[in-house]
């Protein structure tokens, strides 16, 4: 009966024994094909376990910056961006790497205040398992590093942030049709080791701001990029019709 | 001894005694010399009394969403707007309406998580006197509502947020070379009573996105829409300097 609760799971026979490790594989897989922007941050001092709600920035090490990326990946004014995703790697003490994926169109009981995150994530934090494991509605947790989500994402377009990028807004080739997928750094920037793995997929390396922006502020401005070629491809649609 | 502290005031007479009333409202009008760019927001809900900082969106009456609104208008990566402010109206129960203010270049000890925020207008909150008085480094509060607010900002270029606005990407009118204030309604949007006062104010109605967003999320593509005329304008600088 667990097998069948599982849409992901589509059996060949009806009498094989599925390992429970590739169900989780094959659900994260299925989670994929309902995004088109994924937005990966890498919390380099971010805590690996149970951390004080009340202090964010320390106990956490600095869990209030990825609650703040999680929000703005995900929320709008009285809604959620239901094709949108969160990934945060998580290396800080005293278990990393772990991976926390955070699904706009299956989380639930999500607020976009930092505390009600926060939450969530402590109780993502918890599960240390290898595979991928909803550990609440929409969010889904393992003990995974860079390197291993990476891989898993790499049919996405992937775009490095870097303030000496290509300014955005001159950019050709982000196009809203694709799925995509940027990646991060945290207060601390991305380390020379996480560089090369991401230059090893990133097709484009963008700059948002003339001046140096916190990862969330970064998201917000991503999001106006896309949602104003989508909408002037909307127009230009609507224009084609009435004619 | 107390007159001689407040850099603001500029005795004609030495033996002139000043009530303090005037001291204040001279205090704010110092402040606002140095500034750029304030942003303002309406909280209809916004708790007047000391909240419960484990609880922002319920007891705060969505104080979380103030504390983010306040937190993009000042931080960058690393750093402050020192040329930047916020203006919260709190129009939440049981002592409406109170007024804090925030001060890019003068704030101390703020971090820009939720919860150190909310710490902060906490301690605001708690004055109920009717003239500015800075509660902490760089936070005034005053017992005033949003026109008494407006008025002593008037001397701003305003410009209303709202949905049906002009996209700012089109407007000429909007340089950062002038002194601009923003205003914006929280998640309830802004009453029909506030909104006529603001439009007696401002000068501009815009809008930022196709989509409709939080409030902290329109400050930060307000501040990219500065920011990158700026580097323009500092970039053309160079290159006349460089002929």
């Amino acid at each position: 009966m667990d097998i069948i609760q599982l849409n992901s799971f589509k059996p060949t026979n009806e009498h094989t024994i599925v390992p429970r490790r590739i169900q989780f594989k094959q659900e994260l897989k299925q989670e994929l094909e309902s995004l088109k922007r994924i937005f990966l941050i890498i919390g380099n001092k971010a805590s690996t376990t149970e951390f004080n709600l009340n202090d964010l920035p320390s106990s956490g090490g600095r869990m209030d910056l990825i609650c703040r990326f999680i929000a703005q990946t995900l929320f709008i004014s009285h809604g959620i961006r239901r094709n949108s995703a969160s990934i945060a790697i998580l290396k800080g003490e005293p278990d990393p790497p772990k991976a926390v994926f955070a699904h706009g169109g299956k989380v639930r009981y999500m607020a976009p205040d930092e505390r009600n995150i926060a939450g969530l994530l402590r109780k993502a934090v918890k599960y240390g398992g290898k595979e991928w494991k909803e550990v609440s509605p929409g969010i889904f947790s393992a003990k995974k590093g860079l390197n291993e989500v990476l891989e898993e994402i790499s049919d996405f377009y992937m775009v490095y942030l870097r303030e000496d990028g290509e300014d955005i807004s001159h950019t050709l080739s982000i196009s809203p049709k694709d799925k995509l997928a940027f990646i991060l750094g945290d207060h601390v920037g991305v380390e020379k080791e996480d560089e090369n793995l991401i230059l090893r997929y990133a097709e484009k390396i963008v700059s948002v701001s003339p001046l140096s922006l916190q990862a969330d502020q970064c998201v917000v401005l991503i999001h106006n990029f896309l949602d104003r070629l989508e909408f002037e491809e909307f127009e230009e649609k609507d224009k084609l019709k009435r004619i």
